[in-house]
């Protein structure tokens, strides 16, 4: 079969592999389509923390490079492995699946307190190995497969992952319907924060990005406010549109120092941030700030059986205009010029490229 | 009356002042004990960050320097104004106070939702003006008022705020009956957290102080073990006291770069890490690792109504030996030599100094 390999830094592949074999307590699925992450762009540029290396298997997988990429992705059920639960799965099934692996070692807190996110060796199918989004098959275990609900097209089934890590954030912070909230940053992720605490009902929604393409997103996809912070003050604007008080929640999806100070200063008293993004380096942080306004700093990181929640909302129709997030839709061989270099260059417009193993 | 005055760094003076009068909702108290607060050695050694000045009165009192010293304090009730609650207040009463002061205007938002603390203007009796507890007699909304309970001696009351802060920082991070519990710093505030901590049923109460006195004195007021942090591998030592799972929750008590570090990686993925020290530069925070272990990091500063709380403590007999945290006992006229010097200059021996105005 078809499977984009990754070998290292700017080194990405589209080759033929073994179709993977399908064991006890496996689905086997014809993949219909992989969104293209920031880790993936993060890892063709070189930053590859986390990955396995051409000469050190992860801890988990027991894979080096090269690793079939691609987490974030919809397929439909081809084949099912004995042990797995018939009555949840059956042939023809499309479904999302949650990509997390961890450990599971009867020693590993983590993974026996159902924080499996927080596992020392937590990493991601399409990542770490064990196949990937990116090819045409993947077998998965059965509990990481969630069924799509009726109605919803294989298209969004590939956003679950992206939302599942938004949709985690919220469960983290304090956010309570009615909430004020300002997101940093407007790329995938803080759209995906967006669409959830819009599904979650928050009362107001500031978005603040300096691209001008990404705040445009923003609005058209239900930002009540958008900032551009090289121009607007942004914390007296967020204190002038809720009476002086501050907004309620500020999730950090930019990872940038001024952002932070600025989303610090955004809140009201015992307010709630929310560290989303990745920090290349420590942040300066004014605890005694924090102090004073008793806020409260949350980490969030990937989600822990997040998508059957995410899945419920998709049921009820608590997500509108997800379908305009999908920006481009590419096939597999054209995955590295038409995706991942196209996503790196074309910021501004750009938002989530899928991909097709099948095309 | 006598009176410590604070007229700025470096200069306190014990003089004559006229004796305050009365107002509706007021009781009058003829004080019996005030401990001597690190805010009060800051202030003197001219750290005077949210102080009057001689120019500048404060926003809420309206007072300049100098004013009245003394925010720890307990007394007896020998007068009360028209309009107090007779039902609750009696002349001859023991009691201790809350001496949070807060702007309470109505468009403040931490006034009108009981989180006085965060107040911008917030401050304390005694730091701030209306008189303080290094008098001989004070005035004081009856709102602020708390008796002291049944058998609880006059020496005790006047450790209620400072018991109250760690009461409020417990109160504010995710502490539940049972957990493992680091503290940063064993001064007075590190050892009022290890007494409520106690209280409150903690499961083990680990100690980092570089101050040989101050570990035997954090030994001798319960707690589980000791760190000298210059020594000892305090993190490698958490984890094997904790099945390698890191403690529950950190309170940080010292402020230092090289203390918050260690904090924040001795604890347990999802684990609460508490800021009670005041910082005089941002810190440096590894947000990554925050975000790698979910961790929460949590502001507290002071207290709003906690005091009611900590009697009820009391009267259950909840606190063993906080009578041992008093070192030294001392009359007004010796605060600055035998109280505030000998606090800067016996650390390692001097916990809690007692300053009786009425010696």
């Amino acid at each position: 079969m078809r499977a984009a390999r990754f070998y290292g830094a700017g080194d990405i592949r589209v080759e033929e592999v073994p179709e993977p074999v399908i064991k006890p307590g496996q689905v086997k699925l014809k993949l219909a389509w992989c969104g293209i992450c920031g880790t993936d762009l993060h890892y063709f540029q070189g930053f590859t923390t986390g990955a396995p290396s051409k000469t050190k298997a992860h801890y988990i997988t027991k894979e080096k490079l090269p690793v079939v990429m691609g987490h974030e992705f919809s397929g439909t059920i081809v084949e099912i492995g004995p042990e797995v639960d018939s009555n949840k799965f059956a042939v023809g099934q499309n479904v999302a699946v949650e990509p997390l692996i961890s450990c599971m070692e009867s020693g590993c807190v983590p993974c026996s307190e159902n924080t499996r996110n927080c596992c020392a060796h937590a990493n991601f199918l399409g990542i770490a190995g064990w196949g990937g989004g990116l090819s045409e098959y993947i077998t998965v275990n059965q509990a990481a497969v969630y069924p799509l609900p009726a109605g919803i097209p294989l298209e969004i089934g590939a956003l679950v992952e992206p939302l599942a890590i938004a949709w985690h954030a919220v469960k983290r912070s304090a956010f309570r319907p009615g909430d004020k909230c300002l997101i940093m940053g407007s790329g995938p992720i803080g759209l995906m924060m967006s669409k959830v605490l819009q599904a979650k009902g928050a009362g107001w929604i500031g978005v603040s990005e300096p691209s001008e393409g990404r705040r445009q997103m923003a609005l058209e996809q239900g930002a009540s406010q958008v900032f551009d912070p090289r121009k607007d003050d942004v914390v007296a604007a967020v204190r002038a549109l809720t009476a002086n008080q501050g907004a309620d929640v500020a999730f950090e999806c930019a990872g940038i120092q001024a952002t932070l100070d600025t989303a610090i200063k955004s809140l009201r008293s015992r307010g709630s941030f929310v560290n989303v993004a990745v920090w290349e380096t420590p942040a300066q942080i004014n605890l005694t700030y924090v102090l004073l306004k008793e806020l409260v700093i949350t980490g969030t990181i990937g989600y822990d059986r997040d998508h059957g929640e995410v899945m419920q909302a998709l049921a009820e129709g608590k997500f509108q205009g997800l379908e305009k997030l999908v920006t481009k839709k590419i096939d597999l061989k054209d995955l590295v010029e038409g995706g991942i270099k196209c996503l790196i260059s074309e910021k501004d417009t750009q938002i989530k490229i899928l991909v097709a193993p099948h095309l």
